[in-house]
């Protein structure tokens, strides 16, 4: 197996894992060093009250693509927790589907702080419609 | 109809049309000038990869509680909308249910900054797990 | 000497020792276990273009009121870094001076988040201006 | 005069307005449309108890670079305001100077979003040492 799929295979093994990225149909994406996509289709089970994309669905795939970008640059034996972020809206979320990208600016030993995108895509149209900072910190994965 | 009868049938109502609330299985809880609760019981629909509660799950409610709780106070020809927020975990959110309690802290013409606690009840324990800043605009509501 | 004149002393030596403290003309107020206030005289030294104190001046007290918090509750071999903030700010900041009240609202092993109230006081006034959400993160002191 | 001059001195009023500029010790740089670079050479007057730039002293000219880049795309009889910002540190703020470089994200009728990259420039070497990201909303100038 190649470094690029066992990259992918720790990623998307970590993705299937979390019931709420299931449960709003989000789909993982490109996945290399350092950098991550997320998407996630419209549905009416998404919205908010002006039928948009609500933005806990845009903030939910736009962690989770931080962190996993973190998490490709994580020791095998750590996982990845969200210790904080903050997030504009730039633009209403409506389109066939939301696209997050999340990269790594700055993998510390203890601290990872990351960027993420958020892009509605309608119409052929992709728009910039969020903007995350986010701070992540690598723990021993536990036991369970 | 009393005034706090009033407020909150408009909470409920925008509540009721945010289909995302609805899938996460959210409730409102109290309802007051300036101050909404909502209430998040677990479901394994809302994890992330170890279990707990995911960040999104616990951002979504809180981006609610206060921008339902800014609501409370705006116009009422107008709707609000989330500017921006941040949020920092505070500790692992596990448990029966999640609360999210939003309340403005200064309400402007034009731009609403709120603060929200979110605490996780498990056995009878009450726990801080997170805490968020949040700015929302207002907006004349469309005619859709 | 008491507990309480030797955390007075630990933050004293380490706010003198911050030349920017000084060159704003900032001046440590009270200190207790979890909480620190830095208080700012009015000067021209301190404005923006429209001669209100500036963003820099309000958030410069308040990111040193969380850390110093921060370090009221830290080992005694360590330090206090910040590792990010937040800040909003809530009214314009004119008057004689500026406080800023930093709490500690959780202290970890490694990372402790703080919370900072910023106010203006003009003419026996207190208005809130701004309102913090910080992080900083417990390292141990460096021999230099 | 050519448009970037008329710019050029746009900028450069305001800046000259702001006592706390000159105070640090600050230069303004560059001036595009949406760009804006600040200087700031080391002086013992900026440090925190470490003897680095004092996070304030980072986050005063990071406030300062991106609240200008939103005024270079401003209205010509408007000011422009912080609302709120967020900050990461990304690694000890040390050198010969430091250098922020605000450019704007979304320029909104009312709200506009910039990023701040702030750099030190230490022996010839430009280290990335923190990431903002801003929010300031335009106003009529006052007629003082």
């Amino acid at each position: 197996m190649t470094d690029t799929n066992a990259l992918r295979t720790r990623i998307q093994t970590n993705f299937d894992r979390s019931g709420l990225m299931l449960h709003l149909g989000a789909r993982l994406g490109e996945v290399s060093r350092g950098r991550v996509h997320i998407h996630l289709p419209f549905s009416p089970s998404l919205t908010q009250h002006l039928g948009l994309f609500h933005a806990g669905a845009t903030t939910t795939i736009a962690d989770a693509a931080g962190g996993f970008a973190a998490l490709t640059l994580a020791p095998a034996d750590h996982t990845v927790l969200t210790v904080e972020f903050k997030i504009n809206f730039l633009a209403p979320a409506r389109g066939e589907s939301l696209e997050a990208v999340g990269h790594v600016i700055r993998a510390g030993h203890t601290l990872t702080i990351s960027q993420v995108d958020i892009f509605a895509l309608q119409a052929g149209q992709k728009t910039a419609v969020a903007l995350m900072q986010q701070t992540t910190i690598n723990q021993l994965e536990r036991q369970a």
